[in-house]
């Protein structure tokens, strides 16, 4: 499987066409942005860690009975995947009240939510992600009622898989970011990737961030937080 | 009926007490705010303007099958209302893109939307009424999803009487804020005004803006837009 034509080039990853028309090769980049790309940085390592824990978590929650885009690990940064077209609508799932949402709404950092709250934005960089709802998506013609039903049902079984997961690890999942595509055949699959980069994880026992709020909050330690939540993700594969 | 203990003071209007203990009187100001109250003014007549313009049509919206607060007007200034518990959640239901939607989502003013979207903020002048959706109003308490669902069900008949309503009178309603309270017995009614301040009019044939944006955006001419408003709801009432 050799790469082809560069297909998008995100603030993380890249993603290539392949000699397979279905399916393409996704590249983990080393870089870090917060705040829609008005802070920048990098690391040596993020891209290998954030492809090894994606590439461990995305076949446990197909075992789980979530379809996926993934299709195997290719190399320390490279991972194959199912062709799909990305839903411009970003799904984040929170737990916990935390970041964006704690300063808009004045909820204080780490109050637990009594139920699970799915937040919409429309993907694009050029406005910032801006919230919107699923009235919105449909209405501006970004997804279908039926597809939105479908991804918020299965971001809410992404969630019931990844809170005892994490849990049995030592983390607490305070909230993640979730990417759909769509295939050829019009299914819906969850794309993009579950890494430090797209998931608030603090730990159980000391409420350490184990997260790019290291590197967004400039608490230092980043490569350290990324390469331990790896560890007890993926026992140190 | 006299006015009792002042309950609530808001930006446009004040709700007194009464001595029934199911009444309200509300009284309309003539004060003008925008942008979270950043931006302030006043003109003569404005609350006498939107108090004639919502006596008129809280009466048809009853007939129409809405309950909402409205018992009658009282005075140029004043109307009795029954007693509610406001829900902390402003319901925007829009037509056509314009104001803030325009501007978060990239969509150029003026666009119409080819189905309506309801939008949902929490009522708070100390966050400038954030957005939010419906299952952040549920997990924070503000409103049920139950309650939720009636609103949502009463924001589109409302638009659906509306929007033939201003047609007939050569008027574009290109969205609308409402507020809905809670009854003792725990039923939603529509609550608040219906007004060029709640609401974006556009002349049918000139295009030309007849709400609150004039004062937003120093179009001038406040006053006789209101007035005109007034004289094409109500025919001189």
């Amino acid at each position: 499987m050799t790469r082809g034509k560069l297909l998008y080039e995100g603030k993380a990853k890249r993603v290539y066409a392949t000699d397979k028309s279905d399916e393409y090769i996704v590249e983990y980049k080393d870089d870090a942005t917060a705040f829609n790309a008005q802070k920048r940085g990098e690391w040596a390592g993020k891209g290998e860690t954030n492809n090894a824990i994606s590439a461990h978590l995305y076949p446990l929650l197909e075992q789980a009975g979530i379809p996926t885009h993934f299709l195997g690990r290719l190399s320390e940064r490279e991972q194959r995947v199912r062709a799909v077209t990305i839903v411009p609508v970003e799904v984040i799932v929170r737990n916990v009240a935390a970041g964006s949402f704690s300063k808009r709404l004045g909820v204080e950092e780490g109050t637990p939510l009594p139920r699970p709250v799915v937040e919409y934005c429309y993907k694009s960089d050029a406005l910032g992600d801006p919230l919107i709802n699923t009235d919105t998506a449909v209405s501006l013609g970004w997804a279908s009622e039926e597809d939105l039903r479908r991804i918020r049902e299965l971001a809410l079984q992404v969630r019931d898989f990844l809170v005892p997961y994490f849990e049995a690890r030592g983390v607490r999942l305070i909230d993640f970011k979730l990417e759909f595509g769509k295939l050829g055949t019009g299914e819906i699959v969850l794309a993009d990737e579950i890494s430090p980069d797209t998931c608030r994880f603090w730990d159980a026992a000391t409420g350490e961030k184990m997260d790019k709020d290291r590197f967004r909050r400039d608490l230092g330690g980043e490569a350290e937080a990324y390469a331990e939540m790896r560890r007890r993700v993926t026992g140190g594969a």
